[in-house]
């Protein structure tokens, strides 16, 4: 099984917390390859880095998928997400999704930790949008500056642990995300230094796409997420344009 | 006061449906100018065709907002405004946004009348996230093929005053909301022959974009909506680098 | 374009403000007349003065409307305002509505700012009545008594802009309601003073009650927004009675 | 113990209907008494007519309720009673909220059969705004032209019964409830022939009032059910002023 | 009239206070017993401890109903309550849910006060399945470990009274509910100390069943609440076998 | 890795379904072994059902789960879930649950589909429980007698196959759940015959429950997760009071 996750930040050094992270976590047999967006920020943090993370996934998704039996949109707030799923012929899923999938089986009231004050607000409206929002007991996030992107969860791991510990106490948290791609990989590392189970958002849709694309649900023909209706376009990326011209 | 449209769909004839229904509705001595998305699709029903508008329009409101004192994303389902919402340093509406509040006003329960049954799903969605699901009696839609989407109007009135018709009597509507660029007018034609208040986007998005305007409540320079901390970038559109660049 | 606005509360000083608030933000050409209740509480804080006080609107609006394109319950919590929408011909609005209205346009999460403690409650309550209850990010009440009911903007300016702080930054604020007739105006002297945009009930209702006079939405024929059923009554106001006698 | 009920339609025939059932509902040792609105609609269907309902509720219980261990507002949708819960030393109950808590105490899904299609919204309203919207199945309601409104029951007892039935089969009703004044006492005369437990808000209102009497919950002195504050008024009937005047 | 409790916790103790509550509370002529549970655990404070309660309640029930005119599961949470509601031919209530009935009669938002830190989610759980989220102020538990269970409201008074308060003061509990059944008649001996109104389980579930009883609303014979189809079955304890077996 | 399924219907033929899917879907090297419950019903519709299912599958469990990396429930309805939750040292997880996960990663909104009218109205409760009512699109379901629970799937394959489509088509759904144990497998061979993904129970959960024990997200030692505290406990079946006693 091969498997494809889409980093929307620029920064390599998070796709190699990414990557490391994936294989870890991956199947025997499961293959795993990371793209880093080519244009975007450092790090998506709001609404409008957000819209462009989601254009730069729909470019490289378009362009790299073949050959894939899954999609991975990998950072934490899924841009670009839902709208994937209607043109690509493989699952997909995104980070959030998926870290909540894994939340969903382990405790009812769930805590996200994040690495920064500005994120909670876009981080909010996700989990809203997912119909998640009676579940989460609190978001909580660092207050301090990020020196670097690559390097967030040593510099900040012990605030990253008293973070999840006042959820747990104060927020009545059963779950803890820790939230983000730059903080992948963190929750194995904390393992055992938790009072509640934790999720990290990286190995959870690894792991969730390849039970996807084992389980073979089968693509939608009808409904929302079917294939856009064929209708004229103009000006588009080729790949793009080539995946709305594709037969229905 | 000058307000900027703009039509996210590559469709000239909805931009003069646009920009013929804001110039009737604007108050005197307000100036409209609509411009025309250089790519994307003919028109918007699903979030991947959404997710390309909103890129649009993040080009053109960096591109072309200087001088506006509003700017509007003329299609419903306001691809983009949230995220423009940050980084513009005028008020920014869009179509369905400004269609509730005025909805809001007119009556508690608020049917939408759609040009597609595809439509639906996304419509639904963008409402319920701006929180406004509690008040959505009902969206109904055409189910006939769109010939040309700039006469959709014309050749389906009697259609969508039927669906209007059956939200009142069987989904308890108590206001009606017309939704679509193509649709920009259609309110104004049929005055007088709905039973209960009817709204259109355009119109309502030019009036609220005036009195956000006129009533200057500031910019945020603090919370979700100010602008994206300052952070490396990379391969983006000179006019998006030169915004998320600009001092904060 | 002429707009009644009614002062549910008794006090002359409040009215006044409403009129200088609602002068100063109404387009031009558009005349304002404010009418202060010949009945009621110096200023509304409980569901019980509010019942008070929506039968005084009544009283008032069905005596004096005619004439005008719109009215304004200028009262925040908006006693009576969906009981005139069934029997005015004219679009009827209110404050805490047309706030609503406004603030939904500017940021997602949004908190109100009030004169009192007690009024608190009865403030959630009618947030929650009209949807909004999502969107709510707190209420937030100074603490102390009210001297003179129309010069408590002076006398708490500082303790006000506090409070809008905190709700900025510990609440998420995304905009700030000013609230209640009383702070009338308030939000126009704090200009620039505040994180967040800042919106006011009266200018936010006389821009809407224009904006709705002006696109002419029709009214409601059908619908729970319609003239009451014809039946018979006994023992109301000569007004209120020729109201409901008037021809459907 | 003794009962204080409060008909807020000016029909004395109505209020014939709700003193039986309440007679016959009540504890041994419990008396009852109704008193009839001098002033309103032959029978509340609408928001408008609800505020008048309200207002009269007000002077009557200012008025009356000395001497009474408990008052009930009389018409279903409750008009006023939340305000009187403010300002009474008794305990105050109306037929909805009585109704609604009965039905909990029976079925998860309530469905509300009504006596005209106009009375739905506003009922709706009321509902959601107790909280209990995620409990109410539907509301359901004869669509003919009522005669005489004490006649309503005997009239049209089987449309009544079939309503009834079908928000059980097609609604997925656990509990039915009867609503409106002009049905007191229909429950009870259609004893078994439901398929499930059905609820009068007349009797239910009478046995809670009984029971909160018994109780002794106390009364509030803080927060929003408390007195309102000490202020001034103006033009007030003498036994509302005498009760916001009364000591705290 | 005849009505059954079922302590679901094995403490004798508590068995106790829940008879000297209930027959305090009864009407005259209103005959109570109590049964404790043969098996089980000391205090429920857990979803597994319920689901072990909710299997006693189902084996006592079916012992034990017959010649009862009501049935209460008193235990805080009802275990089992829902499903004693299919199959019993008298109508069942629960501590928990009665309590949530009179509360919601009194007030608008409801805060619980409970004697373990531990207890709290799954209370939280119970009212939200009931719909009652939305009126849930807050909930507040002691924090000290529990000595003897039948002797907590003594230990705990000061500190549950102080809990009550800042119910009312920090999260706006407009009505307190004293959860659990060894707290059964704390609310009487704190009358006149708190604030708001205050209600207890015990009481408030024995003057409900009164009422249902009284009523005589009628039993489910179709809809989710009927008895449960007919089937086989295996190794049931005979008492629940004869009631599955029991003729439609 | 070892998987505990645990059947609580008394059918073995239903077993030998679930046994079937649960090999065909586990990944390789995964060894699984379903259990029958020896007391309860022929298959599961209602609360009382459930909750004898709930405590048959506590005793189950805590006899076997020992030698096991997971434990699943397989009932949909998921009976007793949330209880061995608490007290199991591995991850659980049930039929409902971990097809609602995999459905939250297909599409938004879901539709189940049932085997009996009855059923519906506990699914529905178990569906909001979790906080998945928002995505619920609708609950659709047999309505003739089932003559053998173990060959409902193939008596009743194309009656299934209409409710799905009629699903997707008048509800919206864009992802149909098949449930309940009897239908274990019947995705898989009506593979490319639904418009929309299809998601299965006894799969979904097997892989679910892989993933959570292969991702090791710990277990919790706080929070409303861990043991119940240590107190007395009288009368438990052995297995159950070991469970109960053991270190914390």
């Amino acid at each position: 099984m091969r498997i494809l996750l889409i980093n929307l930040n620029i920064s390599e050094s998070v796709s190699e917390l990414i990557a490391s992270e994936a294989r870890r976590s991956a199947s025997p047999g499961t293959e795993v390859e990371v793209l880093t967006a080519p244009f975007g920020v450092a790090y998506i943090e709001t609404r409008f880095e957000a819209l462009i993370g989601g254009y730069a996934a729909a470019q490289l998704a378009a362009e790299h998928h073949t050959g894939y039996d899954a999609v991975v949109v990998a950072a934490f707030g899924d841009p670009g997400l839902s709208a994937l799923r209607e043109v690509l012929p493989v699952p997909v899923t995104g980070m959030t999704e998926a870290a909540l999938a894994s939340a969903h089986l382990l405790g009812h009231r769930i805590s996200i930790i994040a690495i920064s004050q500005r994120i909670q607000a876009w981080y909010r409206e996700v989990v809203e949008s997912y119909g998640f929002g009676g579940r989460l007991a609190s978001i909580r996030a660092l207050d301090r500056p990020i020196t670097a992107i690559g390097g967030v969860q040593q510099e900040h791991a012990q605030a990253l642990l008293e973070l999840a510990e006042r959820a747990v106490r104060d927020d009545g948290a059963e779950v803890i995300v820790l939230a983000g791609a730059p903080l992948a990989g963190l929750a194995r590392s904390l393992h055992g230094r938790l009072p509640v189970p934790v999720v990290d958002g990286v190995s959870s849709a690894v792991r969730h796409a390849e039970t996807l694309a084992a389980l073979k649900p089968g693509r939608a023909s009808r409904g929302s997420f079917a294939m856009p209706p064929a209708k004229p376009h103009r000006g588009l990326p080729d790949a793009i344009a080539r995946l709305l011209d594709s037969p229905r």
